[in-house]
């Protein structure tokens, strides 16, 4: 049967994750239930890069799917659209190789938190960005400083979930960015700094990873820690030693790399 | 009485418009409230720079007020954004002379349209793009082109409501551009040049002037009329020969020009 790739955004606020779960809103759940309609199989499932948490938006969650039917690649872009809620989008759809897998093809992804931190939330981003609500502009140097010590391949146990099931937890972050966004803001003079947007490259990442790594980043841009704890955090693999699990509704899964669609140089 | 000068921002989808009207959801009315609430004085009200229509947008909409009471600039901006629903965000509060006044001291505007052109709508711009479903990108060079012959000081009766009731005509616009927005969309292939920003800055705007703006340049986009004909329809003053008013969803106003707040440099 042809095989399908689509690139997909949502918003997550009124999902309950990626993962089909019986009752719940799920975005793989609607997916299926569209590619059910248009493929007559009741039982037909699409498969996922990344497992986005309740709450957790995407811009290019990639998807593949099995279909055989009338319909060729831009006419499915339609339907799909057709089929699915709004605060769903599928952007494009292309045909793959059989032996296409979103999850064994992945050379890496790339999320986004976005931070406010200390202004009026605008309402063209709420429910898209960490709301720090009080407190002074984040400290980006010290950020950068302890952001530097995850880059490269490491033992990150102390940034997942306690419930986290993967067998090994090495992985890669091949870089972390912060850039503030004063130009989307329109920033006046009050404003200056206060929206950022932290970008993580890695290979893979466990179960609240990202979400950890913010938590514990805010710390540092607040104060609150030193860059270097961090590094002690990592090489502790203690839980306990890094910092909260930043909350879902900042964070995005701007783009899964794949092999005709790599990383940007300087790695994933 | 202490004035103060509000820079405010909403979604206007949920909102009659800005003009307060009795028994209606306004963007004045929920100021006005508010205002009401922390001066005691329910007949108070605020003033604004622009009355955007209803469904229209705003990044930077002015307002002045008259406030005397305990609270100073710093504190009326978390009061005010405690007092005002969701979809309205107060963005910063300065004290002003009392002579202040958004709409006989603005300088200029610059109002945004979104435009998406053939291409499945992103769930974060459902409700603030005009979405154009079906045909082609937009032609930008033609556009361009219709757009130079509305710069300048011109009688704009051509581009105005027919229930419009200003005075006089006669409106100047200083710059007309056209963005393609893919690093907004991290945009893949298929997607190149769908989403454009048509940004218009004038000294002041008729009623639906911006909006018939932009619906007269997507028919020049679409191939669907030549650029000189914008010319002729301009010189014409006749409403008939321009284009269709465009959706208020897709419009925002961004920011109000003031002295203290000048318009980029070569025009408001």
């Amino acid at each position: 049967m042809p095989r399908y790739r689509l690139v997909v955004a949502y918003l997550g606020t009124a999902f309950h994750g990626w993962q089909r779960q019986p009752g719940l809103r799920t975005v793989q759940g609607a997916l299926d239930q569209a590619l059910a309609t248009l493929s007559g199989d009741p039982d037909a499932q699409v498969v996922g890069a990344s497992r986005t948490d309740a709450g957790v938006h995407a811009e290019g969650q990639v998807v593949a799917l099995d279909y055989q039917g009338r319909l060729g690649a831009r006419e499915l872009l339609r339907a799909f659209n057709g089929l699915t809620p709004d605060d769903l989008t599928v952007r494009t759809v292309d045909e793959v190789p059989q032996q296409f897998h979103p999850r064994f093809d992945s050379l890496g992804k790339r999320y986004r938190y976005l931070l406010l931190a200390g202004r009026p939330c605008p309402p063209t981003l709420r429910g898209r960005v960490w709301w720090l609500r009080k407190g002074q502009p984040l400290d980006l140097d010290a950020m950068r400083e302890a952001a530097a010590h995850l880059i490269g391949e490491h033992d990150f146990a102390a940034f997942r979930a306690s419930d986290c099931e993967a067998r090994t937890t090495l992985r890669r972050i091949d870089r972390v960015e912060l850039t503030p966004l004063d130009p989307y803001l329109e920033a006046r003079d009050d404003e200056r700094g206060a929206l950022l947007a932290l970008d993580v490259y890695g290979n893979a990442f466990l179960k609240n990873m990202v979400r950890i790594i913010a938590g514990t980043l805010v710390e540092v841009g607040q104060g609150r820690r030193t860059p270097q704890s961090v590094a002690e955090a990592l090489a502790s693999g203690d839980r306990t030693r890094t910092g909260t699990t930043a909350p879902a509704e900042g964070l995005t899964l701007v783009r899964v790399f794949l092999p005709d669609d790599p990383p940007p140089a300087g790695g994933a």
